[in-house]
């Protein structure tokens, strides 16, 4: 899993930091949460191709979370897609979005297919061969929601060489990938450990924002790989976050604490922090593998873990 | 008048080249024309102080064209913003922007004054101490406007040393500036050319995109300081360009050349052209004085009048 971080600003961007916006690559298939306003261009700077986007996750209905959605839809369009688009927002935002098109006379030559978010629980709503996404409940000034993408178990990989060893037929290649072990024409058992090497072990990725704290928040993430969780404020600054629905990067690490993740990415910085070392300092006091989120940066999920 | 370029792409941008955006200085006092999605963050990149921006122009209900506004909007109330903003753009486009507003949650702490654009002749929808403004009727595939700046005839500079020499009381300053003669105590009558210096030549400037080559329109921006005029395709293009309500370089600059324009501006360039150094050789061939719009880059009008 690697992922790019597309905005990092909060509500108020700067000439630094776009409004949200994180592309997840998970084995090239291409996740992108949150759109902000200008993520079709910071796409373009990180030279990420279109066409492999096939998921959008919309955490909430503020525009720094969504207004770059319309441009991108659109080009989409321009560029011939013709692969249906899964959008996954706030229930509710396929009707807002249709009138939005209508009014911009855009016609879309794909198409979109929704799924809504709602409720107070999590929901998995994402099952594939690879991985599972749920979406989780987040406390914001709006229905807001998380997400946490979770690799499935990949099958162990057979040694090369043992395949012409002990002569390993085609129609054998699937149950030992399955972790079954091996006999030959003469009848030994070979074991799976001697013939295979186990696979990485499967990642997860959660992203949390925009949310105050609560307690439940860490249960949800509980042990997840790394943990993206917003810090919009300093510690100073606890009263603002609580009153805005918004949390401070103490909130942030202590979440990332109490779920035992495996590392932490702050980000949606306020605008008032030009420079963001204090923040992520704050941060690594309560929870020391915690990273900052700048724009056009790429982490490899697995790396950042080996620290 | 100076125009910083924040946007020089058509429909899809590219890396280096936004979604329509001009910013246009008129003795400081700022005119945002066009906001395509990115305005905001191009506006800070440019250091342009977003109070002073209290009129807004679109052309049209393109998301090229418009998609920025939201944000922007936004990020006036959020920085505390109470100054009324004027918005000029097609009719019905105060509906639309009411409801979306709605649908975002977003509350402005400032006055929006609605200026609808509506018919097929010229209309002065801007008429102050410094200047006009008039929308001008486009042909696009949708209802589009161009508008047209036209500085007012400045007062004369009196001379300073003249004030002592022929002890010019304060009262006579506002006649003189606007040309008569001065009377001295003893009855001499002072030449108005023998103190005072001739104010610079009013500037106008002319924004026009998107619009494909009518007859008209070179008329209706007659002897224009500085057109803008866009031209999205290369004059190979020239039945592409029809089909899509857009201009070639060749279009631009005949109506550069018929309305006998100071200078030229061409953008709005489709982004199958990496390089633009050929489009601009395309339309000097026509019109000798044509300069590119490039992101970020801000043109002294009078400067370029002097090429």
């Amino acid at each position: 899993m690697k992922l790019t971080i597309l905005g990092s600003s909060s509500a108020l961007p700067t000439s630094e930091r776009y409004p949200s916006a994180h592309l997840l690559n998970a084995d090239e298939r291409f996740f992108l949460i949150d759109c902000g306003e200008g993520t079709q261009m910071q796409l373009r700077k990180c030279h990420i191709r279109f066409a492999k986007i096939n998921h959008i996750f919309i955490s909430h209905l503020h525009g720094d979370h969504i207004f770059g959605i319309y441009g991108l839809l659109s080009t989409f369009s321009l560029m011939g897609r013709k692969t249906p688009l899964h959008l996954y927002a706030p229930e509710n935002y396929d009707q807002i979005l249709k009138s939005h098109l209508q009014d911009f006379d855009i016609h879309l030559d794909y198409k979109i297919i929704f799924c809504p978010l709602k409720g107070n629980d999590p929901v998995q709503i994402l099952n594939d061969k690879y991985l599972t996404v749920t979406s989780l409940p987040l406390k914001h000034r709006i229905q807001s929601y998380g997400f946490i993408f979770r690799e499935k178990q990949a099958l162990r990989k057979i040694v090369k060489e043992s395949i012409s060893k002990y002569r390993i037929p085609i129609s054998m290649m699937s149950s030992i990938k399955n972790g079954e072990d091996f006999i030959t024409e003469k009848g030994i058992i070979v074991k799976n450990e001697d013939i295979t090497t186990p696979p990485p072990e499967p990642l997860s990725y959660a992203y949390c924002s925009d949310t105050k704290y609560f307690a439940r928040l860490s249960s949800m993430v509980k042990d997840v790989s790394v943990l993206y969780h917003e810090a919009t404020f300093d510690k100073e600054n606890k009263k603002l976050a609580t009153l805005t629905g918004h949390s401070t990067t103490i909130d942030a690490a202590n979440v990332a604490s109490k779920a035992g993740a495996g590392a932490l990415i702050i980000g949606h910085f306020s605008a008032r922090y030009k420079n963001i070392t204090a923040l992520v300092q704050e941060a690594q006091e309560v929870f020391p593998a915690t990273y900052p989120a700048i724009d056009g940066k790429t982490y490899d999920l697995g790396t950042l873990l080996s620290f």
